[in-house]
């Protein structure tokens, strides 16, 4: 492989630099994903292998990242399990019937990766062969909470009310969910290695919509039996719980994961404190709102935010995906920054 | 007073029992207050004098709490400064022409609030007529950040993507306008004291969407110049940033206040741990989502949650508002727990 930087820093081996990719790097900032876009809607561009391979290796190219992240949506996982999803303008994914009563949940398909998701494993086979060593690329599924809290409210909320309902109402229903889901994720996972995928990345996105006592009963074990199951597939995981960084000592902890992502909330050198080199490679944090300001001053907060990580076991990263009205320019700016450090 | 538990406990003195509001008490969650609520719309109900203080203390007399809190919105400050502001089912509250240009930040005018934000002035008075003692009453604010974020946004946000996209572009800009409001909603909260209000709440709801060096610079100085004012009062002043709990001893050192606000995901033993009893009251925290449990498992976590905070210097609430379809015996159920603990 041409540039492994990223594998080798999934593992805190040496580096000659950090390694760089952004969070959604293949997505709506880019006029070259927007061309796409225009021919294709955003669930067919996910579903037709060579789209979703197309969009894929754009910021390899265009940005310059040290990684690929392969093109798709943590909700195809519901969708592959029977619940009818659409990703419109303006609003969002949305479940059409979320999941409401206890025949609802017992309606719920279990997932085989080759049938229900093949057409993910294609595109990862794609990329591979056309990414051809220059850089890894990084296969990814929702976290089990996050996919079950989806699954209930239907889509994206504030309060998370209906889903942590549940919690209260009728524990043993999540538990069973969350059980089946940490089970299909994980399967899921080591068929994206198999197909291809280098490195994997769990997202918890709604892991901060739960509390200590509600986290570690519902969110936590689910993540760390996903976790366990996927690194039998070979590859470094990384695990994101954005918005739960008073729990960043438990998730490394408890998951046992190689990367433990790190939002834009979290203070780079307090992230590092507490979980030291020695325990697990970091991934973050650039604040994604930064990307706003002038190269100058991206290049500057860059480089304070390198030098609260450290030069080993880092991953250079925003702290959230990427905002659409990005200026490509600066994406590319905060990646030269990365690039450029202390050489 | 009859009962002036909430008074103590904000000055940590000793207290016979924890007393016990809940925020958003005066809210949908109750039928009598939507019955008032079917004859005006929100809007209406916060500018009648007689609309806001018949609300403000239905829940002293349906739910048993031991302090008012004037029904209210933080946004009547931008609104009296000349912004357009409404308030829709389904939608919330929206600013029709958003901060955007130079221009709009220059046309905003000063407030003194006896003129701009009598009726808030006349409903206090009116409360504490009402109340004779009963209760103390809570005037409040919206903190700096919050309110600029919500003059840029025009509405929630996600992202708060304009708001944070001023504070890379045009820093100096921001620098003014949160300074102005320090100063607004200080002297703002100093009239409140002067019409009625016992304490103060300082609410900067969108703190967490600062990391923390745009916390340190744009949201935490403002925050505590608009405590000192209020504090120059006489009441005691609890702020509250949710989302922002890795802050929680900058907020208490800086700000100065009485009492801190502790949300939902931190845990109440930390908090306690974090900031001593010799240096602050603290008021929380229990999840508004358990609040939809039935009453036998909501009086074990308020338990817990009170074995947790400890006897003194603590003031239970909810973490965050309670949610519109919560039960109003389920309500009633926590504040129960509370008074009845340790007796």
């Amino acid at each position: 492989m041409a540039n492994d930087l990223f594998l080798r820093a999934c593992r805190r081996q040496p580096v000659e630099r950090t390694p760089v990719w952004i969070m959604r790097q293949a997505g709506r900032y880019l006029p070259e994903y927007r061309a796409v876009r225009q021919r294709a809607d955003f669930l067919t561009m996910v579903r037709t292998p060579e789209l979703a391979a197309e969009v894929t290796l754009q910021p390899v190219e265009l940005i310059g990242v040290d990684a690929a992240i392969i093109f798709s949506d943590i909700l195809v996982v519901p969708q592959a399990m029977g619940m009818r999803l659409s990703v419109e303008d303006g609003v969002g994914p949305r479940f059409h019937q979320p999941l409401r009563t206890p025949g609802d949940f017992e309606r719920l398909r279990d997932v085989i990766p080759e049938d229900g998701l093949g057409y993910v494993l294609e595109a990862l086979r794609l990329v591979r062969q056309e990414l051809n060593g220059r850089v890894p690329v990084i296969g990814f599924a929702g976290a089990p909470w996050t996919l079950l809290s989806y699954m209930i409210e239907g889509t994206g909320s504030k309060s998370f009310s209906h889903a942590k309902r549940l919690l209260v109402e009728a524990p043993t229903m999540a538990h069973d969910l969350l059980a089946r889901l940490a089970q299909i994720v994980g399967n899921y996972l080591v068929s994206q290695m198999k197909a291809g995928a280098q490195a994997l990345q769990l997202f918890d996105s709604w892991s901060g919509a739960l509390g200590p006592r509600d986290f570690r009963e519902f969110a936590l074990p689910y993540l760390s039996q996903a976790v366990q199951l996927a690194r039998s597939g070979g590859g470094p995981v990384i695990v994101f719980c954005p918005g739960s960084n008073w729990a960043l000592e438990e998730i490394a902890a408890e998951t046992g994961a190689d990367v433990v992502g790190v939002d834009w909330q979290t203070d780079p050198a307090e992230a590092r404190r507490r979980l030291p080199l020695s325990q697990v490679a970091l991934q973050g944090n650039l604040d994604p709102c930064w990307l706003y300001a002038e190269p100058p001053l991206i290049r500057e907060r860059t480089h304070q935010m390198l030098d609260a990580f450290g030069e080993r076991g880092h991953i250079a990263n925003l702290g959230h995906g990427i905002l659409p009205d990005t200026p490509p320019a600066h994406a590319r700016a905060f990646v030269a920054a990365v690039q450029e450090w202390r050489r």
